[in-house]
C-alpha cells in the first residue's frame, strides 16, 4: 500500500522530525508494533459504489492492514472509474446479478456493504453463502427480524459479520470511555445525544421507505441510540419516543424528521436523545457523572471529533475514521482481535431492537420495556 | 439607597474612567435615564427570611428603585437580625398571626413572599386582602388550581401580581430573545434544558410534599418548563414526561428525583428537558434553529450566565440577577412598565398548568395535550 497519500503522510511526519511508526502507534488501540506490519491484507470488495462508499476507499489507501482489491456495483461506468483509480482488475469486478461468483476469487476475503438499508440483508447473506466475510453499513438491516437473518446466515456460513461503527474506533470516543470506566465521572447518570442535520434532495433513497426502512432514525439517530450505549456502557431497559414532523411532502409516511426518545438503564441512568432530519449539523453528545462530564461536539461527524470533559479538552490526535475501522476490521477478522466497542453482528442488532422499540414507541404512545 | 455596595460599584466604574450612569444603563430594559432616579421608591417587605429571602435583601442594597422596609417572619431572632442589617424599624416587623395588618401601613407597598412552595397561596391571598402588591417567588403555588386562586384574589383586590422570574431580566438571556426575534438563529426548532443540582440534606422542606408540593421538577425542573417557554417564544401545546428514582429513601412518594420531559410546539419546535436532584451542577441550555443557535452555561444559576451563539460569545455584563428583577418589578408596579419577558401571575399561572401536566404524564404514561 505504497499509496501517494501514505508517502505523503510520511514525509509530512519526518518534516517535523516525529518518527513515522511512533505517530501510527497513536492510533487507538494500537495495531502497529514498533515494526511495520507485513502480515496478510485484509482483501475487500466495495458493494455500492456511492459517496459513501468512495469515502471508505479513500480512506483505505491509508490502511495498513486492508485495501480495496474488488468491487460490486450495477453501474459499469461507476465500475469502470473505480478500477482506475484503485486499479483493480477486471476479474475482481461484479455485478448485482453474478456477485455470488466471489466465491471463487481469492483476491476478495470480505465485502463492505454500503447500498441503502433495505438491502443489506440479502446481500450479507449472499456474500455470506460465498463463503466471505461480511462487513456491514450501519443500520445493519431495517428491523430486528432481518438483523437476526442476517447473524443466522454468517454464523452458518462461518464467516464473520462486523457492522461499520466507525466511532467504537475512535481515539477520543475511546479516551472517554477510558475515563469513565476509571471512574473519572463518577457514577454515570445522564447521557443527551442530539444528532441530525438538514437532509436535501427529497428524491434520494435515505426518504424512500422502501429503501431505507425509515427516515432520520435509521441514518442519523441511531448515532445517538448506539452512543446513548457506549458512552453510559450498558443497555437500556426501557424508551419512551415521541414524533414531529414539520413537513409530511418531503418526510412521507414511515420517513420520520424528528423523534425525540429516551431511554432508562438498569444502573439509574437515564438519557434524552434527538433525532432530525430538519436540524443543520446537530452533532452533540454528553454524559453526565456524579463527579464530572464529557462533551463531544462534533460527537459523530467524519471531520476531527471535538471533546472535553471536566479535566479538560481532550488531544488524541485525528486519524481518518475509515482509516481506523478498516484496519481494526481487518484485525478482527485476520487476527481474532477484540473490538474496543463490540462491532458485531449482536451488537447491530441491538441497536435494530431499540430502533423497532422507538417506532413502537412512537405509534402506541406507550413506553416500551426493553430486553436486549 | 447610598449603601456601600452602589458607592463601592461608582468608585470602581469611575476609576475605569467609565461614567457611571452610561454602565447603569447597560441594564437590559434600561430602567435608568441619563438623570438618576429620584421618584419614589417600591417599599418591599420580605415573607420569610431564610437564604434566598437574604440573598434578595442583600442584592436589593443596589437597587435604585426598590428597597426592603419591612420583614415577615416567624422567628423572632431573625427579625432581630434582619432589622439590624437593613435598618428595619420595629413597627415594619410582623409575624405570621398578625401580618394582615400590613394593610394599615404605608412603609410597605408590597410583599415579596419566599416561603416553602406550599405556603405561597394562603400567603398571597393575604397580602392582597391586605391591599398591598404581591411578589412571590417560584413556582407561584403547588398547582394551577392555587394558581388561578391567586391570581383571581389579587385581581379582586386590584393589587398586582408578579412571579420571581429573574431570568426574565437577565441581559445575556434578553439578548438571545433579541437575536432570535431578529431570526439571527433562523425559525427556531429545538430546545434543550437541563436543570439539576445534588440535593443536601434530606430533611429539609424542599423533600416534604406537604411543603414544597414535589421535588426536583418544582425547585430546579420549572426553569427548564419556563425557559423552554422564553427560548422557544410559544407555548407549548404536549407534554411528554419520564419519572426516574434511584432513592426512594430520600426521595419519598410524590417528591421527584429525575424527570425527563418534551414538550411540541405550535410552530413545530420540539424541547427535551431534564430535571434532577440527583445530579450536580447541570445547568445548561441549547437552542437551536435552522440558521444558528444558542447555548447558556450557566444558564439560570446565580452567577454570571455564559453563553455563546453562532455568531460569539456575548459580552453583556452580569448584574446581581435580583437586583435588576426588583428594580424592574418597581418599575412595573410604580410605573406600569412593560416587562420584557412577562412576570405577572398568568406566566407563573402557564407553568403550573405544565407541571400538573407532566405529573399526569409520568403517571399516566400518555402524551398530555396543552392548552395554556
Amino acid at each position: 500500500m505504497n499509496s501517494r497519500r501514505n508517502f505523503l503522510q510520511k514525509i509530512t511526519a519526518s518534516a517535523f522530525g516525529i518518527p513515522v511508526l511512533t505517530a501510527m502507534n497513536e492510533r487507538p488501540s494500537g495495531i502497529l508494533n514498533e515494526v511495520p506490519y507485513e502480515g496478510p491484507m485484509l482483501k475487500v470488495a466495495i458493494l455500492g459504489l456511492g459517496s459513501y462508499g468512495n469515502r471508505v476507499a479513500e480512506a483505505m489507501q491509508s490502511c495498513s492492514m486492508a485495501k480495496v482489491t474488488g468491487v460490486i456495483s450495477g453501474t459499469p461506468s461507476k465500475i469502470k472509474d473505480w478500477q482506475a483509480k484503485y486499479n483493480i482488475p477486471d476479474k475482481n469486478c461484479y455485478n448485482y446479478e453474478n456477485f455470488d461468483n466471489i466465491k471463487n476469487n481469492p483476491d476478495i476475503d470480505a465485502v463492505y456493504i454500503i447500498t441503502p438499508n433495505a438491502l443489506h440483508k440479502d446481500q450479507a447473506i449472499r456474500v455470506a453463502k460465498a463463503g466471505k466475510h461480511v462487513i456491514c453499513e450501519k443500520p445493519m438491516s431495517i428491523n430486528a427480524k432481518d438483523g437476526q437473518e442476517m447473524i443466522d446466515a454468517c454464523k452458518k456460513a462461518n464467516v464473520k459479520l462486523l457492522v461499520g461503527y466507525r466511532m467504537h474506533f475512535e481515539a477520543k470516543t475511546l479516551e472517554i470511555l477510558r475515563m469513565r470506566n476509571a471512574g473519572d465521572f463518577g457514577k454515570v447518570l445522564f447521557f443527551q445525544g442530539l444528532c441530525g442535520f438538514r437532509i436535501g434532495d427529497p428524491n434520494q433513497w435515505r426518504l424512500n421507505k422502501a429503501l431505507s426502512g425509515g427516515g432520520a432514525m435509521m441514518d442519523i439517530g441511531i448515532y445517538a441510540v448506539n452512543g446513548s450505549r457506549y458512552m453510559i456502557g450498558e443497555d437500556p431497559i426501557w424508551v419512551t419516543a415521541q414524533e414531529t414532523k414539520t413537513d409530511p411532502v418531503k418526510f412521507k409516511e414511515g420517513i420520520d424528521e424528528t423523534i425525540q426518545f429516551q431511554f432508562g438503564f438498569p444502573g439509574g441512568a437515564v438519557a434524552s436523545c434527538l433525532s432530525t432530519y430538519q436540524m443543520s449539523n446537530l452533532d452533540r453528545f454528553f454524559l453526565n457523572g456524579e463527579k464530572g462530564f464529557a462533551e463531544m461536539q462534533p460527537s459523530t461527524g467524519y471531520g476531527p471529533i471535538k471533546a472535553r470533559t471536566n479535566k479538560g479538552e481532550l488531544t488524541n490526535p485525528h486519524i481518518t475514521h475509515q482509516t481506523t475501522q478498516m484496519d481494526e476490521m481487518a484485525a478482527i477478522i485476520l487476527q481474532g482481535k477484540k473490538a474496543p466497542v463490540p462491532v458485531d453482528g449482536e451488537e447491530g442488532l441491538k441497536d435494530l431492537k431499540i430502533i423497532d422499540a422507538i417506532f413502537l414507541a412512537v405509534k402506541t404512545g406507550k413506553k416500551v420495556e426493553l430486553k436486549l
